[in-house]
Parts: C-alpha cells; sequence; structure tokens
C-alpha cells in the first residue's frame, strides 16, 4: 500500500514549467503563483462524486480527462487561459491500477492546455474528485454571465445531446446500438472544453456559460443575472452525430436540456457575426446562431417557424433529482 | 427540499467587501480575483471526509469552523494572509438545520480574518468538505519548508497534544474526566489558525510549517525538503493545559506524535530571538523554543538533560493507518 506522500509524489509531482506563473508547487503548506500584470485570476471549484458524477467502475483514464476537462469547461466560459489548478482526491484506497491511469487522464488533457498542478490534498474516503482551476484573463474581457444584452445573439459551439443519448443508452431509457454507443460514448466521457473559443471570443462575446446541466437551464443563468430574456429557436439547435439519426422530439428534449454537453452558450451583438465566426473558426470549431436575448424576461422556445414549443424542461439539480 | 440554487444562495452567498481583491464572487463559471501588485498568492487545498477527518455527528457549527480553519492554518505556515476561498460541498441532503449553523461557523471564522467566499460547488453525496484557500504574502516573504538553514533554532506556536487527547477520550483510548473532556475537546473542534503569527514572523523566520499529523512527522518534511537534521528537546515541547497533568511518557508522546494541533513549528536564526519573541507577542500567542536545525540529517530526540530517546513515533498517513 502506498502512502501518501508516496502517492503524491509517484503520480501527481512534476518539475514546474520554466515559464511557469507558478513560484512553487506541490509539496509546501502552499502553492505561490503570480499572475502576470493586469491579468485577473478566474478561479472555478468542482466535485465530482462516484455513483453520481460517474459510473463507481468508470474507466480511470477517461476520468481523470473528464474531471479537469469540466473545470476547463468553466474557464472557457469565462474566455481565461488555463494556468494551474489543484486536486483534493478522496479515495477508498491508493490502487496504482486506477491510479496511473487516472493521473495520466487527467495531465495529458492539463499538458495540452499548459495547466500546471500546483498542489492538492488525498485522503482515504468514497472516491470523490475535487478541483479548483485558475485561468488569466485581462481585466474588463472576461464573458460574465451577467453581461448580455436585449438583442445579442444567443449561439452555441459544437453539438448537443450525444453525453445525453450516451447515457439513455446506459441507463436502458433508449436502446442504442453497438455503434450509436461506440460513437456517442465520447461526449459523455471525454468532453472537450472549449478553451481556445472561450479565448478568442474575448471581446467579441458579452456574456458566457458553459453547457453541463442542460441549455435551458444554463441559459436561464445568463438571463437571471443579465435580468433579460429570450428567445430560442429549437431547431436551430445542432444535434451531436448520433442523435441527429433520432426523431424530432428526442432531438429537441437532449439538445435543449440533455447536460453534460460542456459546449458555450454565448451572446454577441447582431454587428459582430461575422467576427464571431471567424473566431470560431480559428479556435476550430463550429457555432450555431440559435436565438436572441430580448428585454421581455422569460425563455420562449420557438420552432423553425417561430410557434411557439410546450416542451417539459428543468434544469439539472443535484438535490432535487 | 432546497435546491443547489436556493441553497448556494441562502446559506453562502453575500454581498463582497468594498476593499475586496475579488472583483466577482459566487454566482458565475468563476471567480475573478487580483492581487495586490508585488504579491504572490499562497493557494492550498483541503479535503475533509465525514467518518475520517471528523465525527458523522460532529457539532455542524464547530465544523464549519474547522474545515476553514485547517486550511487558513496552511497559509500561516506560509506567512500569507487570507484573502478568499472556495468551498466544495458533497452531502447527503440539504438540510438546513444542519446548513445554517456549518455556514454561520464557517463565515464567522472568515469575517475574522476577511477571507471571502468567491465561489464552489455543492452536490449530493457522502458529507465531504473540500476548501482551496488564497492568500496574500509579498514576493520572497512566504515562509517555505525549504529555507531551512543548519544552526536555526526550531520553535512552537502554542501548546501541542490537547488535540490528542481528547480523540483519545473520545476513542476510549484513555478515561478523561468530564473537566479535562471539556478543556480539552476545543483544541480538537475549534482549533485556531494562527494567521497572525504567520504573518508577524516573515522576515524573521526561514521556514515553518503547520502540525496537523504530528509535530515529528511535519518537522520532517522540514528536514527532508530543506536536505538537513534536527535534535528536539522532548521536554521542552509545550503541552496543552489538560495534557500538561498526564504523565511524562503520555506528555512526550502526544506533544511529538499527536496531530491536529495547527500551531506552527518554525525556524530562526539565533540572533533572531528576540524578534521572533516579539512577533509572537504581538500576534498573542506563546512560543516555545524547543530545538536546533543541524547539517547532520535525522531527527534526533533528547530529553531535558540532552540524553538520547528512543520513541515508537511516526506521522498520521491517510492510507496507512
Amino acid at each position: 500500500m502506498l502512502s501518501e506522500f508516496e502517492l503524491i509524489a509517484r503520480y501527481f509531482s512534476r518539475p514546474l514549467a520554466p515559464d511557469s506563473r507558478t513560484a512553487l508547487g506541490v509539496g509546501d503548506d502552499c502553492a505561490l503563483m503570480m499572475p502576470a500584470p493586469g491579468m485577473q485570476l478566474a478561479i472555478s471549484s468542482d466535485m465530482l462524486v462516484s455513483g453520481r458524477h460517474f459510473f463507481p467502475d468508470a474507466d480511470p483514464l477517461a476520468l481523470g480527462h473528464k474531471c479537469l476537462a469540466v473545470n476547463l469547461s468553466d474557464l472557457a466560459a469565462m474566455g481565461a487561459k488555463p494556468i494551474a489548478f489543484t486536486l483534493a482526491l478522496a479515495l477508498p484506497e491508493a490502487d496504482p491500477e486506477w491510479l496511473a491511469p487516472f493521473a495520466n487522464g487527467m495531465l495529458a488533457l492539463a499538458d495540452r492546455h499548459g495547466c500546471e498542478l500546483i498542489g492538492g490534498d488525498t485522503t482515504k474516503g468514497p472516491l470523490t474528485i475535487s478541483i479548483t482551476v485558475f485561468g488569466e484573463v485581462p481585466s474588463q474581457q472576461a464573458l460574465r454571465r451577467d453581461a448580455a444584452r436585449a438583442g445579442d445573439d444567443i449561439w452555441i459551439s459544437g453539438s448537443l445531446g450525444d453525453a445525453r443519448l450516451a447515457l439513455a443508452g446506459y441507463r436502458n431509457e433508449l436502446t442504442l446500438s453497438d455503434h450509436e454507443l461506440l460513437q456517442a460514448a465520447p461526449r459523455m466521457h471525454e468532453p472537450t472544453p472549449r478553451v481556445e473559443l472561450g479565448i478568442a471570443l474575448r471581446g467579441i462575446a458579452h456574456a458566457a456559460i458553459d453547457i453541463s446541466d442542460g441549455l435551458a437551464g444554463d441559459l436561464g443563468h445568463i438571463l437571471q443575472r443579465s435580468n433579460l430574456g429570450a428567445t430560442l429557436d429549437a431547431d436551430a439547435l445542432p444535434p451531436g452525430n448520433v442523435l441527429q439519426q433520432r426523431e424530432l422530439e428526442l432531438r429537441r428534449r437532449f439538445t435543449l436540456n440533455g447536460g453534460d454537453d460542456y459546449e458555450l452558450c454565448f451572446t454577441a451583438p447582431v454587428r459582430l457575426r461575422h467576427a464571431v465566426e471567424k473566431a470560431a473558426h480559428a479556435a476550430g470549431v463550429e457555432v450555431a446562431r440559435v436565438g436572441t436575448m430580448e428585454h421581455a424576461s422569460g425563455l420562449r422556445i420557438v420552432d423553425a417557424g417561430g410557434e411557439p414549443l410546450q416542451l417539459e424542461l428543468g434544469s439539472f439539480d443535484h438535490f432535487r433529482s
């Protein structure tokens, strides 16, 4: 059995990069870090619990990726560039067969974004992963939820609903072919945080949020904080490759309310449509224009013809479901 | 049942202070923060698990205090001034009877140190509390574990062992009178982070660590990181008020190896003894000189007469005990 200190040293200690913002990493009471001059530090914390956010037998490589990805997605939604993270980990046992791939999955994604592991904590307990992530964004350029304006276009990156479709397959809510599940599962297990897009949207987008609990609910946070309403065209929402093959009603339900997508929903002025498309192209991701911010409060969902739809919606809530 | 968002709003959202370093707090994808110019950010994460770090029926007011206190203690050990923290919380249920006192205990301590709650996460799950805390320390003045020098005095703040004595009482390892338990218990349940002392020791102390897993083990981290050894006078260690009444062998064992003390162990040059005492006086805490840093590796423990002691020691390890 590895000790706590051996465990940290073996799987999670690495030398800091020469250009690191971090003066001191894993192994002291605190890490020491200094954001670049003129930069604000964006900070987000997430906690993932076994059996709730992931299956107890989840592939540790994918899980390591996903735990960091959902945090990087929060940075992306602020337009912040990842610089560092801390990891607090409760584990039933210090099993190298699990820890090595878990660390590899996490650190591979971290390396891709130049995001250094600078500290954390490990303890025995029910498998729980809590990450706090740090990014940099120039002062006044953060994409805040309260910054949408009436008349803004509403945009969505990538596609929606395949993560939810995979979950429906695992839960036997729907029957998926092996091929469908194989295609949809990576959207659930290994989401791609839209970090480059978030950075590219600085100075272009007004407000942004990442879609973790379902578009309708998450867009609701922008509405609430910006004190506005919106109309969303349900048939403009981009379904994932697998969901695209399914019937209209399911497409609407899972794109609007799926959860676990980790795409960006953002608002931008109509006059900057071309700039949005250029930013998305530079970031290598598709974007779709799906609605409009409005003064009238509430979220109105319409079909391609502009007719109102009555859909049973509601964001995922950890204490209600 | 409260929803996740109502829960955050009701118990954990408060307006930011006018002089806050924080530009944006709870309620967006990320918090936004800017350390003062010339300041390094000190960052520490801790995770506390029910049944391991605290009893499942622990008083929520004291627990709220303790969870933040152990993190502030890490800042103290760097000489950093607390500015903000994030809280990730897994709860079996959103019970107001538990949440209100928990939040009160935590936020009362936070207010005492001007440390703002700027974000976090709540989810359903086995009771687990993960805090990441942020402090400021002037560049080059942090009290690092690797900065001790041979010849330095070793100092301890406050007193040691009463937290361990209370635990021994709860576990029936020892019989404590009601009066003894009443006196010792607050040292276990409501530790006092030595924040003011840590700040006062900037420019005076070389290295510091907070004593969470027992002095011998924690001092071992300074030895290892500074590549030095030490001699410790077991009989110079200041026992807590209750432990002081107990026999010599227990005093030695619990002061050297007790755990949960959250005192500071720090090293400072001999010529700065007076400055150490002045700093401690200003911070309102006693300090005791208990040993010497040496070139010869290893930790030597001696009695008041300088005779070597053979003691069964070992720091607390979450995956070994």
